[in-house]
């Protein structure tokens, strides 16, 4: 294998992963290895460009620690996110739909009853949210864990913020015998998401905005049932057709109804799929 | 832009990118996206092996720093890095053959007088290396700028060695006004790149082994000529069919010639390429 050239070098990088034992990591390594070549020869890649390549992918790892993710945020922006939920979550009609996970989420997040204030001191307007959680159905699920994580009143995650390390607007719930949940929180806002990174010298230099609608994160686990990851967006919100990670479905977008001292209602039901 | 699926998601992103002022880089970001989304569809890549490829990613940005830089190993054992030489290097017959830059050199090396030593304390069989700098018509470059490094007799490059803070086997030399150039140094041997880290995993995972076959690099800075990166592998060498970053070409390929006294003589001339 001397004197490879650019004609023949993607077959023989190929042959070289032809004896990878796992069936799965081989299909997974040749489809990387056309695709990535594909890529630099379509383009005809320079090494300058390569080498600005690695300098932004070194400072995406860089930038990620525990409570930053610039990866996810990478995959978010360039829609790798939405494209594997897609391909990954063909739901029956009927089924509340998912969308993308985010860098946000953090396990272990604290236990609340139900009709528990989550907001623990985060900024923003009083809100109340209420829904059941179903099977296809009409059963109720009764049990089901809910984590539950948003932003505050300023956008950001309690991560986000240097001089808070406890939880804010995050909690794990549980639904009660008739599948009912309802806790207390605060209003969702619009927010960008982190770009003072690579991710955002990449939006700012091809042009697109860094801003989510405003949303409320869902992850739903109950046997039996396939894991529901989504979000329920905020009806009016001007970044709905615009969402900079490609997240919004039609059928996750309600209303957050405004009441007479001020706080706000969120009702939204989640409809699971069977687990296979 | 809302409810995007497996099937349109594609082209939404890449519309997305379609305002992009600079139009190198959102013919980038184009076919990026194309061959990103292509592998995803081509694997149906499940959430699972997303978060695996995350969390590598992830991994090899936080092994990474001055002294090592895993993506570049990741992009030398993909062939991407050969790959990219290979578009850009494609030189008239008779120019020296140029080879991957790797992740080992270090800007700002110590200066040599020709004839020095530039082990400067590293293990080694002793190692005498000389040779001229051309142009393609045979005129002599006076005044190259050559950058040479190369590991030592452990397979270990000086910025590998915990407790080594200065350059070993590693210096800037110039060709004297006959193009000419000496030096001394200690044997190349073979070595396994860093495979510790995730590139390694990789590598074991895929049924490979991380070697390289013994070689000594160069990069010769010309005015006039195009800068040239190589390396000098040696013969003999049971690495030269398997280089673990597809790195060999056989015009490159030299004898170091044992002496009567155990050291080595490499003698090895450079042919650059007139700068267009």
């Amino acid at each position: 294998m001397r004197n490879l050239n650019q004609d023949n070098i993607t077959q023989a990088v190929i042959a070289r992963f032809s004896s990878t034992p796992d069936a799965r990591l081989k299909e997974i390594m040749t489809s990387l290895v056309q695709h990535l070549h594909g890529f630099a020869r379509d383009v005809k890649l320079t090494e300058g460009e390569w080498e600005k390549g690695i300098d932004f992918l070194t400072r995406t790892g860089h930038i990620t620690n525990d409570k930053r993710q610039e990866f996810i945020l990478l995959s978010d922006t360039l829609g790798l996110s939405m494209l594997t939920v897609a391909m990954n979550n063909d739901k029956p009609a009927g089924c509340t739909e998912a969308t993308v996970f985010g860098p946000f989420h953090v396990e272990n997040a604290p236990h609340f009853e139900l009709g528990e204030d989550i907001s623990n001191g985060a900024k923003g307007a009083p809100c109340f949210v209420r829904g059941k959680v179903t099977g296809i159905g009409g059963e109720v699920v009764a049990g089901a864990t809910l984590d539950v994580w948003q932003s505050d009143d300023d956008g950001m995650y309690d991560v986000q913020h240097p001089g808070i390390d406890h939880a804010q607007n995050r909690g794990v719930l549980h639904t009660d015998a008739d599948g009912n949940f309802h806790f207390r929180s605060t209003l969702a806002v619009a927010y960008p998401i982190p770009h003072d990174g690579p991710v955002g010298q990449m939006l700012m230099a091809t042009n697109n905005h860094p801003w989510r609608p405003a949303h409320l994160h869902f992850r739903i686990q109950a046997k039996g049932y396939e894991t529901l990851v989504t979000h329920v967006f905020r009806d009016g919100d001007q970044y709905l057709d615009s969402d900079v990670v490609f997240g919004v479905r039609q059928s996750l977008v309600a209303d957050w109804v405004e009441q007479a001292d001020g706080s706000y209602l969120l009702a939204y039901d989640f409809v699971l799929n069977p687990a296979t």
